[in-house]
């Protein structure tokens, strides 16, 4: 974890006392369950509860003291809590292992990280349909290979973007649900020494799904899925980041990254403004990304279980979620304060002296009775002459001037195929599409 | 590709051919609906299909060889068709860019390779149902840490595999329905010269869905989640051959990949009985992982599209899906032949001298009014007693020696507690919520 | 392996018949040394050498029938060698096991590839540098973040790249002497069945090192190295593809792929000339870096060896030489290629008014006395007009209306912080340090 | 970076003081050499040096408040400096930029990351080379996919070990050399406001070779490199930690980690000796692998840089080097503490009934003149009997009372080959390539 790419909200989820609140939160409705089923006296979750409603502090060095001795995490808190709450403390974790508790904790962890990750997605969906419905009928050049290609509108370009975190919305709450699984099984999950009872009670109080079957742990497939869908969303961070810092770069300057006043872009050159927080992005995509290689190879634990994925998910756990917090909220602020130079666009898109519309006038010469390849010659012909003068001739005068074309088509046809709205006839349809 | 990792119905959707097939397919359903939307003479699509009634063989080499001068797939493919079909052929492809049909052939490819490994994974999940209920009550050990823990059934280890697999096969679903759209929009996306209903139709006539925007490319945040989850699946693959090279181990032989009459183990050692089919999926599993990695990597196209992801899914399209669909096939023979050694099992089981009990005799003690930490030292003082004796010393003989034990504990409560049977209790529900 | 991204030479190590030979020449010369050293009788090497004089063809389908029945193919290759060779033939293979054959011939393989791709890469050397010094002095302009910064040659991007590349060969070098080991040390390595010597004899005439010790297999932290050495080269050649990507884009076109009067760029739009084999090396790159991964994970083998390498190893061994030798080929051929559009390049260098040379003014202002951070708001307050003019405004013409410019400034002493050669300075000392 | 896997002294490296003190000492060397070559006062260096002199706290919160504003960082420290040591500071980085701070800096942190991982290595080596030595005659059964194989010693184990880390030693003294590399060349790497001196004065006060090419950055494939040899040495690592799991599991163990008196294995069951050190191991060699992949990808930065491998390179930065060192120091210890049982090896040894010597009777059957496959056929028989009695038969007595097995070799001669010293002879051979 990267300080300087965290949020509180987010990392406070990865904190030690969140994590011990989750963990007695699990033990005490688990000694309740216990209670009812009649293994433990009824009194046990009572005092469990009861001091938990003096919003005790969780005195996080004591519990790291004890460890240090035993080596064993759950044993540590349970010697602590039961320091706080007395004698009816024993009964806690009653036919439990201790990944019963560090897996539902880790259940709950990712669960409460995917709200906050849903929550990022819906600002950043909101905040790509705003700009997209103003510059919905923006002009400005599509391009395929870097090489323009025809017009499309700012609009598209951000609708498409839309389209593609409304996918990633439904593959988070997807993978929301693979990991928001309860286990409560006990030593190799055989449920010999806690009734599944147990583990249907606790699942019901924290908000999560009873893992069909565990062999002590939560299969980590799961996770593997989890963390593979980060990853993909990552790329999707990645796709946007890519385009704003092409947008930016000089030749192009279509739209820029917001530059406050006091900013400064460079120690030595005081005119650049430069993406930094997409180049930033598109770092932190490549990370996101790489958190989800050791989650797959966590799948293929020995037998009932190793712990072989637990270092690893002390790591990817903050890291991968933190990270993707805190770049779906800076790309959304990239989008929400884009500026956007609607003039260059034009500008730019004017700069090919109408090659864009080369396509049309191909179709409109082969829907005249010429043949594909003939057509083609002659388009590419003209089309060269333009290409090579570098913007200076206009293919639109060059095409009136040649004889094959002119015995094809009239001028007003010729002219009417350099019409940029006719590019734009579907526009609103696809807005359908994607916005409903 | 490797040959012998490879089967010819999955191989045979990769082949040129096939792919032609699709184009064609493609090019004559979108002829038809131009046909119907009066934008070509209807009589174009009649004569595409009257050829193509004819069953005519695709001529690969001759393909080929217009492409080697054209330099451009889809207009070599036009081309040769025209010389086939005749004039009629120059009203294909209108308003149409190469990457409509390059991308919807790819979905199509990827939807029945999906498909293809649906039915690998139905038969996959009925050989692990098949030998779960055979083996639902074979105890054997349970172990975390390669260390033995309490006992499980190898049925319990078979459900959970089940589980796992079912979990894959829905994801697998999901991951079909994610890539499979067809795209018809033409230049950069935007329909001007192509209908949306050209697409709808093709759609339709494929089995696709539509995509609602593309950028004259299907947007690869879809294909990066459809590697990711054949990765995923990889994962699981790996999990049961690493079971399955565990228990084949010399000192374990709990279970053996079935050993063929004629087969040799070793050049050098006869006697040797080597886990090489699961060995060799752990390998291809590291492999189908891999090839998530350039998948996530091609989702940041550049504008409205680059080709850099073409190559790579000249690789992966072909590679993951051959390479899964081969490893699932051979993990379902593994499983269905897998021979299982109930003797060996227990034996295993045996050779702690009930050492896998303590948990239950520590839960008794506890529950007898012994502190947890008073009982926990108890139960570890005898059971390191039987564990430096290698097996000699039995725990219940020991227990039965020990004052605190048997102040606590009668004889038969005792001995109760190294009922194996208990242990099975909740099988049957574990079987239930797994298998339905 | 995509055949259209394979040449011959290199495909040609990995195909069976070079593998079978491999192997002759490893069981030959063992039998050789065993011969010398008593162990067999010498006439079984000289029968072995004596058909191998005949330049026997290697009769793969055959072998493959022998393999399909035992299932192992080293058996079934000296079986079929002993139905050649005959009766001396039982003397191969004395004391040795597969693996020895196995990993020496892979090593043998990796080698050969080597030899190969440090071909590749001093072809791609003598390229770049060829362009390099043609283009030492062209002036263009140095990006940062896509941004002007400040002038470059095209020379200098070149010898970057030559830098970057002559390293990638040291790489090479290191990885082909990692890979470039011989291991003949019989069952699980501890040469109980053949002497040493005969290790060192087949290392000598493969022209191999010994492997100091071995397991049965050659350790693959050897091949994780070599194969990850792959991946960082596939990372520079991605560098360069991803530079021309850039300078080919319409608004910049700097410079171009060549473009073969033949070739079509687009369907569509036929203006267009498309950066498409960068492109296609960005992808491939994509796929070399992805082969690392399981070579990363093929470390871990279990005790002395388990074989699920070997699976990954007959995909990446020759997916990622022969991906990587086209793609140094190819980007030779780009390289090579390249048409360079030097006045383009100046005028792009001039469309941003001389805020390319503030960072100078902004130092002579500083060296004049004034201090940093007003020197730095002097200059950023003119560069911003220039800036915000698009062009329009020159930077010198600004700067020299300001009055606390010209207090600290004289005209001329301004007009020099604007030459272009100023930059070009040590572009000499660059290209000795580079080239020597 | 996760706390409990970080050690002191790597971490400080990466602590923002540390990063701080590095950059005064680049921009007071960089400001000595400006002042010999006259283009500053020669009293700017030494009013820095003074200021230094006095120990000067670093202030990293006023550092970051000033940061806060200018969004710069180098920025926001020249500013602190400057307010510590006054006036002349401002003569401080004439005509270089952030990055040659910054990489510079970089470059010096993993060349003292470097040196800790090496300090690391020797100690692994020194303590794998004391268990190899005290083992060196320690008899265990070698093992092939999990499968009793022939007898190795443990310190054969040990020694391959041992020759892994000796390698992967050298690889990251090269990749310690691919880093150490000083960049000052000012905007876009021309040296156009900073003579190449001041790089070469301020390379040898650090300790750092010169970067022959910048173009403002380090070049990435360096970086990349570097990274990627670290995952290679966790492959190494992950290698040995599966070794010490699998030689730990209750069927084999054959040795064992150390456990503590304290210590508990398990809260549920006592009697557990868990392998979890080398299972931890395994996930931080996963984690280490992974921080590979963004580094390779870091390579492509677009023209003369972009800043998208700053964010990469915050996490892999600390994140790589202190959880190897970690993972290199607990290894160290696993080794050194390793508790290891001869008798369990040599139980385990003679369980196979004798199976292990096959190979042995297979030869000398061969060399008595029986056909290779004949003595197959023979030792095959035998052998599978011995196998299905699961260590019930003996080998050797089946043999002696088979007719073809005594008609080709004498009872002694038979008795010979079942020696268990045999298989040493040439133990002191590896030592001595291995150890020298």
């Amino acid at each position: 974890m990267v300080p300087r790419y965290a949020r509180p909200t987010m990392s406070a989820i990865w904190e030690p006392e969140a994590r011990y609140r989750i963990w007695f939160e699990i033990e005490a409705h688990a000694t309740e369950k216990l209670g009812e089923l009649g293994v433990v006296p009824k009194s046990a979750a009572k005092a469990l509860w009861d001091w938990w409603a003096t919003d005790p502090k969780i005195d996080v060095p004591a519990i790291d003291a004890i460890e240090a001795v035993t080596k064993h995490d759950v044993i540590a808190f349970l010697t602590w809590v039961a320091e706080q709450v007395g004698d009816e403390a024993r009964f806690m974790h009653q036919g439990m292992t201790s990944s019963d508790v560090l897996d539902t904790t880790l259940a709950v962890q990712l669960a409460r990280a995917s709200d906050i990750l849903l929550e990022d997605l819906d600002l950043l969906l909101a905040a790509i349909r705003r700009r997209a419905e103003e510059h919905k009928y923006t002009p400005t050049i599509g391009r395929s290979h870097g090489i323009h290609a025809e017009p499309v509108t700012f609009g598209l370009k951000l609708a498409q973007a839309y389209a593609e975190f409304a996918r990633c919305r439904q593959r988070l709450v997807a993978a929301r649900a693979e990991i928001a699984t309860c286990a409560i099984s006990g030593a190799v999950g055989t449920f010999a020494n806690v009734d599944p009872a147990v583990e249907e009670h606790v699942a019901e109080r924290l908000g999560l799904a009873i893992e069909p079957i565990s062999t002590q742990v939560i299969p980590r497939d799961r996770h593997a899925m989890f963390f593979a869908t980060l990853a993909v969303i990552a790329g999707s961070i990645e796709r946007v980041a890519v385009e704003v810092r092409h947008l930016q770069r000089t030749e192009v300057l279509e739209a820029e990254e917001y530059f406050s006043p006091g900013q400064k872009g460079s120690s030595a050159m005081p005119h650049k403004r430069n993406p930094i927080l997409t180049e930033n992005l598109t770092g932190q995509a490549r990370m996101i990304r790489a958190y989800a290689l050791p989650a797959l190879e966590n799948v293929a634990l020995w037998h009932e279980r190793d712990i072989s994925h637990s270092s690893v998910e002390r790591f990817i756990g903050p890291d991968a979620t933190i990270t993707l917090d805190f770049a779906l909220a800076r790309l959304t602020g990239v989008i929400d304060k884009l500026v956007v130079y609607p003039e260059r666009m034009q500008k730019n898109l004017d700069r090919m002296g109408g090659l864009v519309h080369s396509q049309r006038v191909l179709l409109a010469l082969t829907q005249a009775g010429i043949s594909r390849e003939d057509a083609y010659a002659i388009v590419q012909r003209n089309a060269m002459k333009v290409w090579e003068s570098d913007g200076e001739l206009a293919l639109l005068d060059l095409l009136k001037q040649d004889a094959e074309v002119t015995a094809a088509l009239g001028e007003a046809e010729l002219e009417e195929k350099f019409d940029l709205d006719y590019h734009f006839r579907q526009v609103d349809r696809v807005f359908e599409r994607v916005f409903g």
